[in-house]
């Protein structure tokens, strides 16, 4: 699709169509030669047009991060659905619905879940979420009892309908670099190979769920796992780039915001595009935090980023942006800054999934 | 109205409308006792229900930081609206548009914008941004001739209706106290009076808005201006109560989150409630990022702060909570905790204005 840079009036996402189906294709590629099962996490993108990317809804099983989430790609065809967050008994009722619809998971982390469990209706499969070192949610992979109680409670109840265990190695994100990545990846599956080691029940009745990005993108094998459930790989973004994850041509989403004021004095511009578009997730840039980075606009797109051109503060609706003195002599009011975010799945949230395909 | 808690199922905004009220009317007699003009910003609620708490549409001038919010609350009866962020030439036509059916205002701070107001069909005012210090956009206090050269041109011109100055000391935001909020104001009233004195346009020619919620709070007096142009006030949040400009019982927002995780082993629990809904901005506490603050619950809405007990780290849908240790043996799964979050404004953007009214 050809690009009219003139009907770009406001902050808007852009999303590479190339670039992320290349990314969606890499990763099913990928499962297939580890020989494990894919299930990608929509909330990055949150978009039923760019789901249809990764496949057919109803032969593409999908993790999620809330109930609404799971109804409204349920209510789009999906049939496979993973609530990929401790659930909370609060919202049993939506589970209800959506187990009676669906192929539908919940995630739970204590006994105390399954007596709301116990009050569905229609059958679930259950995740066992495992911590595995990264210190958010899950039982320590080390609690083996506990973990035995909860799988031969579980197993026993009607409302069951398959067990696994859940991994979130969410502490790669703190990595840079394969080495990093792959120091995590190997330790988590270690303590979760030594878990299963010490679990009554035989590891084939468990289905084994785990992956975040930088692990998926960067480990060619999952030993122990029957599948991953990367997300952010659809986009990428500034964190990811940083970590070690992917490279700058692997990214698929910016931010095409307008400059509205030039400040010579200072090397700054300042654009429509703040904290309520881009969050105020950041990179850390030499101790400081960095909202952005500025691309080279194309034709029809973007390519490399724009050395020392850098989204340095927002407030709720500017941006600021540092340019180098050469670069700010080029620009206008009303110009475009094609701006990669520091972590595109909030983008994606803060603008409700709506975005331009290019 | 009464509020019942079983109906809150995820994490949800609820306004305290007897605390919002409060701080709204205080604000009008404010304003009325320093012969000021209010024009609210409702960036803060983007609500039009709330809106209307303000007084009727028709009667209430007001101040937005986009041209789909200005649309928004033109379609709901609003008809002063003045764009408090420099104006975006892309958005020309939008601006056409609010200004052949409403007062419409806009900010410009050089005299390019000029010629992109000179291609409206439609009169709008047009108020020049000053920074008088704060350092994101405006143009300098020290830059009389600059001023005076946009002045006599926009005055000339048939799409000007009224011309004006506009001020927002945003670095009142990075003091603490009475005293600190006191410097700010004083500081950029002085300087704002030295250019009127440069300037070659008589004074009454001119409309003076300023404010920002800090000064607008805690100072009685606002010598210069025509009118104030505070947001935040009608919700304060822990930001502003961390400045002085308010106290914990004016604090009119918080966000009901369930209980999805309790680790006794760290003091934690975790809620469904992330970065999605309180956004990544945050308060600085012993030198970390702290996200928000746990309330005592009552039967009807809450009341002070639970010592010790914080949100101290949020990832896309899932918050950390820093709890006691007595504090955590009272908790179970699915009980809600009530969080003033550090910043109302994009707490409401994060949720599209949609609130629970108690």
């Amino acid at each position: 699709m050809s690009l009219n840079w003139n009907t770009i009036t406001g902050p808007q996402v852009l999303v590479d169509s190339r670039k992320s189906k290349r990314n969606i294709k890499r990763m099913q590629e990928k499962a297939a030669s580890a020989h494990v099962a894919l299930r990608p996490h929509f909330k990055t993108h949150q978009s039923v047009t760019i789901g249809k990317w990764f496949g057919k809804p109803e032969e593409t099983p999908i993790a999620v991060s809330s109930a609404e989430m799971a109804r409204h790609f349920a209510d789009a065809g999906w049939q496979d659905i993973l609530l990929a967050i401790p659930m909370n008994p609060r919202a049993l009722p939506a589970y209800n619905r959506l187990a009676r619809e669906v192929r539908f998971g919940l995630t739970i982390e204590n006994a105390d879940s399954l007596k709301a469990i116990a009050r569905l209706l229609n059958p679930v499969d259950v995740y066992i979420e495992i911590d595995a070192g990264y210190g958010r949610t899950g039982i320590s992979w080390r609690a083996h009892e506990t973990i035995n109680l909860i799988l031969e409670q579980a197993r026993t109840m009607p409302q069951v309908r398959g067990l696994g265990l859940l991994l979130h190695a969410g502490n790669s994100y703190t990595m840079r670099g394969e080495h990093g990545i792959a120091q995590i990846h190997e330790e988590s599956l270690q303590r979760l190979a030594e878990l299963i080691e010490n679990l009554h029940i035989p590891q084939h009745e468990l289905r084994i769920s785990v992956g975040d990005t930088p692990t998926c993108s960067r480990m060619e094998s999952f030993l122990g796992a029957d599948e991953i459930r990367p997300g952010n790989y659809v986009f990428y973004d500034w964190q990811q780039q940083r970590i070690g994850a992917c490279d700058w041509p692997d990214v698929a989403l910016a931010v095409a915001c307008p400059i509205i004021g030039i400040y010579p004095e200072r090397n700054e511009v300042v654009v429509h595009g703040g904290a309520v578009h881009f969050s105020k997730d950041s990179v850390s840039i030499d101790g400081n935090s960095v909202f952005g980075q500025v691309m080279h606009q194309t034709a029809n797109g973007w390519g490399s980023p724009i050395q020392g051109a850098q989204l340095v503060s927002v407030s709720q609706e500017h941006g600021k942006v540092r340019v180098s003195e050469a670069m700010l002599k080029e620009l206008e009011l009303g110009d475009l800054l094609i701006i990669v975010p520091a972590h595109s799945c909030l983008v994606m949230a803060a603008f409700n999934g709506e975005c331009t395909v290019i």
